[in-house]
């Protein structure tokens, strides 16, 4: 069971009711941030999240509004003793951003911080996930991110397994895993006692972008995308000249795309309700969400 | 008629309850702005406070929570297409902080900023105010800073003018601003027509600071004087180790400076509730008040 929680919906400039764009996803204990703007700590101690759990930040790009909130976090994190080392990705200019700000203003960390610069391709390789960037065509350096669970076994059948003569215990659990076991010279596959690999989730998160051919490719069939929608359809030519995407782009993209839900985010301040946005996206799109501060959503 | 509103009361780490850093001190359509931590935008924006003001911000030291939230001001005022300039003065550093950021975070700005490091001495010069900055006492460099009303004119008295000869009208208005006029080879001075000058009002601030003899005397007389209040009395030792003060040793401060108000800020996030500084500071001074966010203090 993975959690997408949203810290910040707002776009540039926030208001009373959307904080700056953040994002987490939390997974087995594990929290991966999307984006950090300003005010993300008190996003991030609304929800209850914790601060010393295994952490990555990814960043799309260096605009304040999406990273000047990990300034606060470091701070606050360091005066709560945080002890466990945090992953830092970003365009490059991530690290002088953190690095030049630590040394004005004259602060220590209580935990290890490790920063790296993405480009297109694979960023993480974890055991059981794997995080992918690509370029996003903004005013600035930009990357959206994948975020990509690896195949997961299939389910497994105690009835097959007894009948090839396999006894329950510890070989069960070397089957599960993926592994023959061998029993009086018969060698048994896992595929003889379990169903097919399931295939894990794919969730996308744009950052800000105009939706490019190349975006629509890398978020192919992802069961959620959280993309840019700064704007609605009348003020397209706006999203064209600041790099941003209007909901009807995004729900076009996503469906050219075969994404299975849409999620949009990153709403101009300029918009006191959502509801002219997410009309336009549904017009395209079946399944479309948009997104608002402190929103949870369950994947299972 | 002057307004102080504070934006943020907390400490170093935000709450729910209470931001970062800063405090506005509005006069004639002005806004003298004391730091600004993380998410002073928003406390900005409750207050109703407007994008477009000529606005001074005065920064004591160089720590997150008092700066980091000038980043998010000059995004936002330029969305805002702010055209007036804005002066930011700071101890050493500042214009690093800033002009990296700029640099790294790759904005443009709508509006002119003028940056000025201080020292101890006056820091700002305008017809009817002056700004003081002293040396303050804390882990990194800060200043505390005092604002200054200059002398305004007592009262004018019409009945005097009348009887001396001097017509209703322009020469009143002379006298008014405290120059002579001549009425038939008789010199009127400004004296013989009005009341005595009336001493303008002394606003302290002390940003993170240790109480110290020489801030007392920076301090004397203020008519309100808002001062680090950290921690209770019980923490001392806490409160001398990270460079900050008890309520307590506000409230003696207070009282040996003469001060006539205090304003208690900056509090520690372990103090849910303020009342036991605000009773510590009591039993030393006799009119406190603990600030929290959004406070309003009319001052006339």
């Amino acid at each position: 069971m993975m959690e997408i929680i949203f810290l910040g919906t707002g776009g540039a400039q926030p208001t009373l009711e959307r904080n700056t764009t953040c994002m987490c996803l939390i997974r087995e204990g594990e929290i991966l941030m999307f984006d950090a703007g300003e005010n993300a700590q008190i996003s991030f101690l609304k929800s209850g999240l914790g601060w010393n759990k295994k952490m990555k930040i990814f960043v799309t790009h260096l605009h304040g509004d999406h990273c000047i909130g990990i300034l606060g976090f470091l701070q606050t994190m360091t005066l709560q003793n945080r002890t466990e080392p945090i992953e830092i990705y970003g365009p490059d200019g991530i690290e002088e951003f953190i690095a030049t700000n630590m040394k004005v203003m004259n602060f220590g960390l209580s935990f290890p911080v490790l920063i790296t610069s993405v480009n297109n391709g694979l960023v993480v390789n974890e055991e059981k996930y794997e995080v992918y960037a690509c370029k996003a065509e903004h005013s600035v350096t930009a990357f959206s991110y994948l975020f990509k669970e690896k195949e997961k076994p299939g389910e497994f059948y105690p009835d097959k397994a007894i009948a090839l003569g396999v006894p329950k215990g510890k070989l069960w659990h070397t089957l599960q895993c993926g592994e023959e076991v061998t029993i009086e010279n018969k060698t048994i596959k896992p595929s003889q006692v379990m169903g097919p690999n399931i295939s894990g989730k794919k969730i996308g998160v744009s950052g800000d972008t105009r939706p490019t051919k190349e975006l629509e490719e890398f978020f192919n069939a992802c069961d959620y995308l959280i993309f840019d929608s700064t704007f609605s359809d009348e003020l397209k030519e706006k999203a064209v000249e600041s790099g941003h995407s209007t909901a009807k782009e995004a729900a076009t993209l996503a469906q050219n795309a075969k994404v299975l839900n849409l999620i949009l985010t990153h709403f101009s301040a300029r918009y006191n309700d959502d509801k002219v946005l997410l009309e336009e996206a549904k017009s395209i799109h079946s399944s479309v969400i948009a997104a608002n501060d402190q929103l949870k959503i369950k994947i299972s």
